[in-house]
C-alpha cells in the first residue's frame, strides 16, 4: 500500500470507530457540539481568512477564472453564514431513534423498525469551502462519521474549517478531511467499501461520473436538472406566464430552474406571444420549434440538442405539443427526472401528468424553483437526488439515516 | 457494439417503455396478470420438465455435483410451488400509490410523498430456476419491469419459465430473460445505467463481488450471514440452550443460521456443559476458545479464522467474553451485520445490545431463524439485504418501490 492508501484506509477505520460512538449520542449532546462548532467557526474567522487568502493566491497564479475565484472566496459574511447554517442544523428535529413502524406477529414476537445513522459517509466536492461545514454538520446531526475530500483549490480553507469543526467536542475522527487532492485519493476512497457506507459527490457531472465508475459502495447522485413546464390546454394563461418567468429567471444557474417550455397547440396563439414578451423583458433568449416560431417572431430556431440541454442561463427552448401525453412522453424521454411542472385548471389532466411523469418532483401550478429541501420544510438539504433508490428529490436529515429491525420475544424458536 | 451489447441494450430500452405502462396498471389489473402467470406455469409444466431435462443432461455431462443438479432440478411439486408462490404474491397488498407522507407549507403548496415503482430492475442469479418466477412476480407486483439473467446451467429451464410468464397478459417486455450466460452479458447489463435503475444479484459472494465491481447503477447486496447469539450474564439458561440449538440446527445452510456463540464468563460453568450436550445431540461440531474449552471437553480449539466464517453447516464457534460490551465489540468487528441475538432477562442489557449492535436485525430472546421476510409478515421476500441504503434486512414488496413528490399549488412563485 502507498502512503496515500494507508492514510485514507486508516481514516476509514477511524471513521467506523467514531460512527459507533456517534450512534450513541443523544440529540442534546449532538446539538451542543453543533453549537460549539458554529462558535469555533466564528472564533477562528481570522485563521480561516488567512488560509483562504493562500488558496486565492495560488488560484490567481494558476489563472482560475473570476467565477471560480468567487466561489472559492471566504469573507466575514460568508463565514457568518456558515456558522449560522450550523446553528440552524442544531435546531432541527433529529430523525435518529424514530420508530418508523412496529407490529406484533401471531407468535408473539414484537418488531420495531427504528431509524439509525447510516454510519460512515464520504463527501467528495469541488471548490466551495462552505460545503465542508454544511455537509459535516448535516452528517454529524444524523450521527454519521464523515470523511471529506474537497478540491485542490480550496485545500487550505477546507483544512482550517475541518480543524475548527473537529475541535468543538465531537468524538475523535467524527469529521476528517483527506489532505490529498489528487485523483488517486478519490479512487482509494471509492474503493474502501469495508469502511465507507455511502459516497455523495457534490459537484459537476464529470465528478459524479468519476465517482460512479469507481465506487463499490452506494453513491447518491445529484445530476442535472433539465426541468420542464407544460402549459396545458386548460392552463390559466396569466398563471402560466408568471410561473414560466419565475421558474426560468428567478435564479437561472441552479438545477431546479426551468429549461424547456412545452405548450399545448390549442393555447399557442394566445399564450406564446404573451410569454414571449414577458421572457424578453427578462433578457431570456428563446429557441423555438418550427411551429412555435410562428408565434415567437424574435426567437431563434431550436436545435435537436436543445431539448436535452441544461442551459443554466437565460435561455429557454419552447416546443408545441398536440396533447398532454405527448408532453409527458417528451419529458420522460428528454428530461432528467428532476422536476417538471404542469399548469392547468383541469384536475384530471393534472392527475394524469403527476402520475405519468417519471420525475422526483412533479408540480401542478407551482414554480419549479420550489423543488428544494428548504421550500419543502426539511430545514436543510444535502442536495437533490436524481436517484430512485434510498433518496429521491430533496434530501434532508431523514435521508441521511438507515434503519434497523429490533425484535423482542420470550424464547420463540422456529418449528 | 457487438450483437450481445445491442441485444441487451435493446432489452433495456424495451424495459423502460414497459415500466411506464406497468406504473399505470391498477393493483387489480396486476393481480389478474399474476394469477394468469401462475396458471401458465401450471399448464406448461410438461414443457418446463422437457426444458429442465435438457439442462440436467448437459449438467450431468459437465460433471455438476449432485447438490448442484438437485438445485437445478424441477419436478411436479417444485413447479406447483412456483405457481403457488405467484398466486400468493397476487394476494399481497400493493404498496404502489400509498401516500407515505403529506403536508402543507405556509405558502399554501400541498406536498405528497407517494410510493411509485422503482422502474427497471435487473436480477442476476445462479442455478435455481425458480428464481426466474419468484423475482419476476415480486417485481411485476410492484410495477417494475424486470431483466433476468440466470446461470448457464439453467438456461433452457429459465427460458421456458420466462416464456410462460411473459405470455400471461403482462405488457410487452415487462419480463425479459437475457439469452446469453457469459460474463460479458453481466458486464453489459451492469453498465447500462440509462436503462436500468437497480441490479439485485442473487447468489454467492463471487457473483455479488463481480456485480459490485461492474455496476454503475445501485446494487442491493445479500452478503453472508455471520450471525451471533450472546448468552448474557442474566440469560435464562434453558432458553439460551433452546435458542442456540434452534438458531444453529433448524436449517444450517441459510444466511440467518447461527455461526458464533458468545457466552458471558459468569454463566460459562453452568451454561456451556448444558449447551454442549444439546449441540452434540444434534451432531454439531464445536470449536471453542481456550477458556471455553475447559467446559467443553469434546470440543476442538477454534482458530482465528473461525470467528469470521459463515460455516453454513453443523459447526459452531464458541467464545467466552467478559462483558456485554466485549460481545458487542466482537460482533461489530467480526460479524456481517445481518442478524445478532442476545438472550437475557435484563431489559437494560437487552436495550444496550439492541442499540449498539450494528446489524440489520437485532433480537432479544428470539431465534435468529426469524430474520426472514415471511416471519416478519411481509408475505414474500426478494432477499435479506446486508446494505444500509434503501433496504436493510428482509426486503419485501415495499423495498421494491421508490417515491415521488407530488406538489399542488395555485400559482405560487418564488420571491
Amino acid at each position: 500500500m502507498s502512503t496515500l492508501q494507508e492514510t485514507i484506509h486508516q481514516m476509514g477505520r477511524q471513521a467506523r470507530a467514531a460512527a459507533y460512538q456517534l450512534a450513541q449520542l443523544s440529540s442534546d449532546e449532538k446539538n451542543a457540539v453543533l453549537r460549539a462548532m458554529a462558535t469555533a467557526i466564528r472564533q477562528r474567522a481570522p485563521e480561516l481568512l488567512v488560509a483562504n487568502a493562500k488558496d486565492l493566491a495560488v488560484g490567481r497564479e494558476k489563472g482560475l477564472s473570476n467565477a471560480m475565484l468567487d466561489r472559492l472566496r471566504l469573507d466575514e459574511a460568508r463565514i457568518e453564514a456558515m456558522a449560522a447554517g450550523i446553528d440552524q442544523v442544531a435546531t432541527l428535529a433529529d430523525p435518529v431513534g424514530t420508530i418508523m413502524d412496529s407490529w406484533e406477529r401471531p407468535n408473539g414476537i414484537r418488531i420495531e423498525q427504528v431509524r439509525v445513522p447510516i454510519g460512515t459517509i464520504g463527501i467528495i466536492y469541488e471548490s466551495r469551502p462552505n460545503v465542508t461545514a454544511d455537509a459535516a454538520a448535516l452528517c454529524f446531526k444524523t450521527g454519521n462519521a464523515t470523511i471529506l475530500r474537497g478540491g485542490s483549490e480550496a485545500l487550505h480553507s477546507n483544512l482550517a474549517i475541518a480543524g475548527a469543526l473537529a475541535a468543538a467536542g465531537a468524538p475523535d475522527h467524527a469529521i476528517q478531511l483527506i489532505p490529498f487532492t489528487d485523483r488517486e485519493s478519490v479512487a482509494v476512497l471509492a474503493g474502501m467499501d469495508q469502511w465507507l457506507d455511502l459516497i455523495i459527490p457534490r459537484g459537476g457531472k464529470g465528478l459524479i461520473e468519476t465517482v460512479v465508475s469507481l465506487a463499490r459502495m452506494p453513491v447518491i447522485k445529484h445530476y442535472d436538472g433539465i426541468c420542464h413546464l407544460y402549459a396545458d390546454a386548460a392552463a390559466d394563461l396569466e398563471m402560466a406566464v408568471a410561473l414560466t418567468v419565475n421558474s426560468k429567471t428567478q435564479k437561472p444557474g441552479v438545477c431546479n430552474a426551468l429549461e424547456i417550455l412545452l405548450v399545448h397547440r390549442s393555447i399557442a396563439a394566445d399564450f406564446l406571444p404573451a410569454v414571449g414578451v414577458a421572457l424578453r423583458e427578462k433578457q431570456v433568449e428563446i429557441r423555438a420549434c418550427p411551429q412555435a416560431l410562428e408565434f415567437l417572431t424574435d426567437a431563434m430556431p431550436a436545435t435537436e440538442q436543445d431539448w436535452d440541454t441544461e442551459f443554466l442561463e437565460l435561455i429557454i427552448a419552447v416546443k408545441i405539443v398536440d396533447s398532454l401525453d405527448e408532453a409527458v412522453a417528451h419529458i420522460n424521454a428528454h428530461g432528467s427526472h428532476h422536476t417538471d411542472v404542469i399548469v392547468t385548471r383541469d384536475e384530471a389532466a393534472a392527475e394524469r401528468f403527476l402520475r405519468t411523469v417519471d420525475s422526483a418532483c412533479v408540480f401542478q401550478n407551482v414554480s419549479s424553483r420550489f423543488a428544494d429541501g428548504g421550500e419543502f420544510g426539511f430545514g436543510a438539504e444535502i442536495g437533490i437526488s436524481t436517484d430512485k433508490l434510498h433518496a429521491r428529490g430533496p434530501m434532508g436529515l431523514r435521508e441521511l439515516t438507515s434503519y434497523q429491525y429490533r425484535v423482542r420475544g420470550n424464547g420463540q424458536v422456529k418449528a
